[in-house]
């Protein structure tokens, strides 16, 4: 490395390069495309750009990281940093300049561009039966008749009028229950979990309460907040899995525990931290903003500022608290589950992969260290097999194949992979290491569906010129468009669109590797690297002053993930007898922008009709929100659980050829009679020569 | 006050009064006749006389308490005191010197001269059916043919051998459960509480398993740790109620609820705080002793000092640590209770009383902060009503007063003192304030139980001479006895005598009054008080060389305390209808060593057969050992909780009437065939003059 140079990586978006040293990390975050807020343009007085300088040495980049490594603390920083924070290593972004190797985390708060998730979560067909219930009841005041005690007094009124029976109380609700029960005049509003135990009581009569359904992804958190008595999506919120800093795949963290002390402790206070931003974050969202006002004052004709509630029309402001959250569902692959909860990970990765449950949990929101009710439990979905967890059955409970006759295939796109086949005659599942490349992580320019990413991409076949369109701008805007709304990478959707458009053009031959019929100056061979790229959008497009392009290490890590699925798809149908699938659902965090004809031609998943293939979002979401607002889901979910067969796919015969079969664009050998008319035939049936297949 | 003296306070014990400047803690210690423990003879190496001083102004004592009203930290006392307990007060007795003052803290472990609890607690009937059983089971290891989880593959095995089904797993013992699995070979030990949830697992065979049953009194705590198996006591542990130094009576500690922020939960932490001492010195007494052994180093002849373990010939010791007591269960008075648990009390003490609950709890031990196995259940005794609560539902279930058809009248002596009258088809019950008088507190000379206590009096009628028995040493020895065995106090079974002595010998008159008639110089005017007091021991035969007396003020306090018992079993035999009793029970944590017939003559209850006076000793302890060891007691409990009928003494007609009647001895008019042969008829049939009476 250069003298005047250093290595600087931002997590968790995992962005990296070498800069100049002296520059700011705001500076430095622009050069290498990462979004971190500054309201204040870098005046030092807004504290919008906390960063965390992590301490270390980290082997997986290898570098050695210090917040010793930037310059001297400033006093502008202590405004916003206080000094437990500053021994952690928080820095401001604005003030902190770079003098050596640094190792920069990117607190969610601190990130510009938020993550566009499919907000109006899909409309899916969900009974109304929550696990908790609210019960509005009046009683009688105490009197030497009847000087009941105030548990007693209110398990009878509930009783009498709702039939309720067998009441228990946790104590944190049993603390608040005399001051409630004397502040509403003895009128009061009662949660019931399960109708089993009392796990709040409120004076006076509330009738809207809530829960939050999340997803924890190996990359990504989705979490949905809903109004259980309407059902309504109040909010959606996501963040990046804090975890990622430990590794981006399942393998790596379940790696870091058994080498580290206290490692998995660490994993799982990192991720509840999280859980509990991310909750805030919903809760902070029923409150309406405020803004400033300038007001005359009418003493002495002076301008006075205030602060006032901006309220949007026609939205309905709750003003929550964390306590108003009194329901959780969960649900996560078996690693995430396991490390969520502090149970060992290591057996699941070792052969026969038991792993340490797979009932459901019901675990109280304390013991969690969930900052919501305390008295709330939080429903754990139940785990499959192996590294198939309580998300797929998330996907399961979601799309019910198990209710069909049609042959289902639903692929769940994520870190880890999850496949599940079959009707309601049988189902099996099976997970595979798909990486993070289609979720647009650790690619060059890959980046979360936030303003500024690539969503669709179109290349001429004839000029192999490129036409895409931008999440946050009409295409139009392409070089008029305000800088935040300018290219800046390319996400999920976009690595789907590419590969096809890639080898459809005739820019890359079914192997991945560029073609030597080349019809622009897109494709070219990086100077520092030496490799070829190609060129998706121009530096004068973006707004961070480079060429966003795709290069060939970028193609091999869209082909390794595709390739594992395809494979998986297979296997499973080969154990199932069946050389075609009725439907195939694709499912993950972009699962709703998929164009299914692109995710053919790439070779996803075996040839099927291009109409029976379906993008069905987040379904593992979709499943935990079901299990929120519908208690006999989280039955269904116990039952399908222990009814799937779960097929350990790298212990299947053959499974490394069919993986490296699968690699090929749409696959080495199989045909795909729904591409004869999309597809070109010089283009489907061409012949790859050995030479050049191992050349790269 | 004059300049050169303090006054000094100790706690729990209650003592207090003024001391010389510059003396040591120690030294004021004993001038007051406190045991303060001292193994080194003040040689600052032991470090044994930790205390604590308290910080504040103490309305109750009217003292400005502060750890500066010390002389200098010595360096010695950092060697047995951190500098977290430093700040909080913690000093060496040996080393701080009185400047000014203090209120000071004696640790239980700081105490010498341990209480003696009637140790093998009474033998009672009770079933074994504990609600946490143990299940040793071996089972296959996963295998691609079986590779159901860890928790599923126990439960298989559970339902196989033991037919338990639907079992449920705290997160902790989930945790722990894949190490416990390979750590035995997939041979284990579960334990599961109610047949319903799986608290614990333990890698191999182990049978004994532990439980340990509380009884919190006003005053006194006393723990009762069980070989769930075998159901013996392994060991019974007591001390003081650390909330004393907070108010003496439940009355005094609901004051300080709603008069002190945050007063609930200091008080709360205090008893928690306690609870956990008191296991761990039952765990800790699971080990044998270490005791110092010289050898000879053979190499060089020098002397070697080892540690070797001293075991007492048949005894068993478990060895156990905290993890290793399973289930708890505990019983208290209502107010005892809701401090405990943190809900608030201030109802219970307003009319018409309602407590916060009747039922029982179950409360997870993490969730209540004791420091046992955390996952294992508490078990909270329900409450009956009132003032009533868990202790007195611990002595019914104990003595099953609803199985009989004898009408009982059940008296338990504490601080608050219970009663319960009736039969199997009825049955009443009532609470009094007596106050601590009965249990040896709160007198000039009363003391707990311990080495040197003053257990048995008698007096001669002839000559007003003392003969007295003391705790822990024969009666021949009373001036050649060691210094530790000497007299120092009178606890609450010699409280019980003397009053009924003095009467019968005619020192006192009916009025508690000193008669004019004394026949020895025993009965003097203390020059101080200028009061009338008895000495019960000479200066040369304590070990505090000052007299110990009772006075007219400690005579008026045992008078106040029998005559609100006496009055409350009167009020309660005319609701039932009754002009006579059965069979009376004397329960306490004393009742054991009650003289029958002296409770008799001090009129502690209304005339009844001597032989039908039974002392029951701790029934509301027995009560919470037959919770712990079958748990269909449990249940009754919850049942007899809401089945007997609770009367509130103070607002019965005429309460007051009956309260100043009962304070004579026996009592001002009722009549006590049963003493006729007992006592001299003019000292029985004694007329008080009105003058005389309203005298004191």
């Amino acid at each position: 490395m250069q003298d005047d140079k250093a290595t600087v990586i931002f997590q968790p978006s995992g962005r990296r390069g070498e800069v100049p040293k002296d520059i700011t990390l705001i500076e430095a975050s622009r050069l290498l495309g990462v979004d971190i807020e500054s309201l204040c343009g870098e005046k030092k007085v807004c504290g919008k750009c906390i960063v965390r300088i992590e301490d270390g040495f980290y082997a997986k980049y290898n570098i050695e990281s210090s917040p010793n490594h930037l310059s001297e603390w400033q006093e502008e920083e202590a405004k916003f940093i206080n000094a437990e924070n500053r021994k952690k290593g928080y820095r401001l972004g604005c003030c902190a300049k770079v003098e050596g190797d640094v190792l920069v985390f990117v607190p969610e708060e601190s990130r510009a561009g938020k993550q566009v998730v499919s907000k109006a979560a899909r409309d899916i067909n969900i009974f109304h039966d929550p696990a908790v219930c609210v019960y509005y009841i009046e009683l009688k005041k105490p009197s030497f008749d009847e000087p009941t005690g105030d548990f007693e007094r209110l398990c009878e009124g509930l009783a009498r009028e709702y039939s309720l029976t067998n009441l228990r109380i946790d104590i944190q609700a049993l603390r608040a229950l005399p001051g409630a029960l004397r502040d509403g005049d003895w009128k009061v509003t009662v949660s019931v979990w399960n109708q089993t135990e009392i796990i709040r009581v409120r004076p006076g009569k509330t009738e809207d309460y809530f829960g939050i359904a999340i997803d924890i992804g190996t990359t990504t958190v989705a979490g949905y907040m809903c109004n259980l008595r309407t059902m309504e999506v109040v909010d959606t919120v996501s963040m990046m899995n804090p975890q990622c800093k430990y590794g981006e795949d399942v393998m790596a963290r379940i790696t870091y525990h058994m080498t580290t002390p206290d490692g998995l402790k660490r994993m799982s206070e990192d991720i509840i931290e999280g859980l509990n931003t991310l909750i805030s974050k919903a809760v902070e969202a029923t409150h309406p903003p405020k803004k400033k006002v300038k007001k005359k004052n009418n003493d002495d004709d002076s301008e006075l500022t205030e602060w006032t509630e901006k309220h949007e029309e026609g939205k309905t402001y709750y003003r929550l608290s964390l306590d108003d959250i009194e329901d959780v569902t969960i649900g996560c692959n078996t690693a995430m589950h396991h490390i969520l909860l502090q149970l060992d990970p290591q057996f699941v990765s070792l052969a026969p992969f038991p792993p340490v449950n797979h009932c459901s949990l019901d675990i109280r929101a304390r013991d969690l260290g969930l900052q919501i009710n305390p008295s709330a439990n939080i429903f754990v979905l139940p785990n499959e097999a192996g590294f198939v967890g309580a998300d797929n059955v998330g996907v399961l409970i979601a799309e019910e194949p198990y209710k069909t006759t049609d042959y289902q295939l639903i692929i769940d796109i994520g870190t880890n992979g999850e496949l599940v086949l079959g009707n309601r005659d049988k189902l099996i599942s099976s997970s595979c290491a798909t990486g993070p490349a289609l979720e647009g992580a650790q690619l060059s320019f890959g980046m979360r569906a936030a303003p500024g990413a690539i969503e669709r991409i179109k290349i001429d076949p004839e000029t192999h010129e490129v036409d895409y369109k931008v999440i946050g701008r009409e295409a139009w805007l392409k070089f008029s468009a305000p800088e935040e709304m300018k290219t800046k990478g390319i996400c999920g959707s976009g690595i789907l669109d590419v590969l096809a458009e890639l080898y459809v053009a005739g820019v890359i031959d079914k192997s991945g590797v560029f073609s030597e019929n080349q019809k622009s100056n897109r494709c070219r061979i990086n100077p520092d690297s030496n490799q070829p790229e190609f060129v998706l959008a121009w530096a004068n497009e973006t707004s961070i002053k480079r060429d966003v392009v795709i290069n060939q290490k970028d193609l091999r890590q869209i082909q390794l993930a595709k390739g594992a699925l395809y494979a998986g798809c297979k296997l499973m149908m080969r154990r199932m007898g069946l050389d075609k699938i009725d439907k195939v659902k694709i499912a993950g965090a972009f699962g709703t922008h998929v164009n299914k004809q692109k995710a053919l031609i790439m070779g996803l998943f075996p040839d099927c009709e291009v109409e029976k293939i379906l993008g069905v979002g987040n379904a593992a979401g979709d499943g935990c929100r079901a299990a929120l607002l519908d208690r006999r889901k989280r039955i269904e979910a116990n039952w399908v659980s222990r009814n799937v067969e779960y097929i350990e796919l790298t212990v299947e015969e053959d499974f490394e050829k069919q993986f490296m079969q699968a690699m090929q664009i749409p696959h080495m050998k199989d045909e795909f009679p729904h591409l004869e008319e999309i597809v070109p035939p010089e283009i489907l049936h061409q012949k790859v020569k050995k030479k050049r297949r191992t050349k790269n």
